[in-house]
């Protein structure tokens, strides 16, 4: 089983070194409005996104990032520090909730909790893990909720725990 | 109504212009191996994304985007072309999911559909407008489902349709 908070663990888990209810924080990520407009540019190009000027009069009030943009940072953060999973992280996807906009000044974490096992019936090494993934920022204010189901493996025979 | 397909239309669409059933269908981005690599460096570095020797002993058996990647993609083809919504393309998430790997020859589009409009009860210009929106490849294969909700607006008084 996995330590709660495992801040920062590199550490290589399988499949049976996760339980329900275990807890991983991730590291930071300090956004600035250059990298949202960087980001907003390339993939989505939108006033809000791209422009504190024309961004006053919109529906966010102010520049923004892109919810793809706030997506693309907790996978970087999930990946670098805050899930540790030996095969690494591989999702089929799952409900993803923008709580409210992510602004310039914003530092983002990510806390993710697992939620639910299930093992595959067809293929007995593996499982369909169900994690709660909330994206914070230095206010604790939820950015982004997103409850991925990834693809978990056990620990090959020959590599001892 | 919107005319259906509406294929890389650009026509400024109100609430009262949107009806259930209403289709759109986007222009087209054509991926490849350095894409994925460029955007997997920075947002999800894990080497089925990364490194195309390195992917072949992984879940994906060769280079794959990014979930993420493919769901930028969907962003900017959705901006550029797939839904041509007057006060931009806003939503607060929704059902994601990723049907299969996208690959580096993928030639990517969307089509979309308007599945539910629900007027809202404390702003009457305003409706949360539920879209599908699937990304698919040159042969028809499914990459990713969507399914936002948007916030769509009516058109201001003063501009007429």
């Amino acid at each position: 089983m996995a330590d709660a908070p495992a801040t920062g663990a590199r550490r290589a888990l399988y499949l049976e070194d996760l339980a329900v209810g275990d807890r991983f924080t991730s590291g930071t990520h300090a956004l600035d409005a250059e990298q949202i407009k960087t980001f907003a540019q390339q993939f989505d190009p939108q006033p809000f996104h791209t422009d504190e000027e024309a961004a006053k009069a919109t529906f966010f009030q102010g520049l923004a990032a892109s919810g793809w943009h706030t997506a693309a940072i907790t996978m970087r953060l999930l990946v670098d520090s805050g899930m540790p999973l030996a095969e690494g992280i591989i999702g089929s996807g799952g409900e993803l909730h923008w709580a409210q906009p992510t602004r310039p000044d914003d530092v983002l974490h990510v806390e993710s909790e697992v939620v639910e096992i299930v093992p595959s019936r067809s293929k007995p090494g593996r499982a369909m893990v169900q994690m709660h993934c909330r994206t914070l920022n230095q206010r604790g204010e939820l950015l982004q909720s997103f409850k991925p189901k990834l693809v978990v493996t056990k620990r090959p025979a020959a590599q001892p725990a």
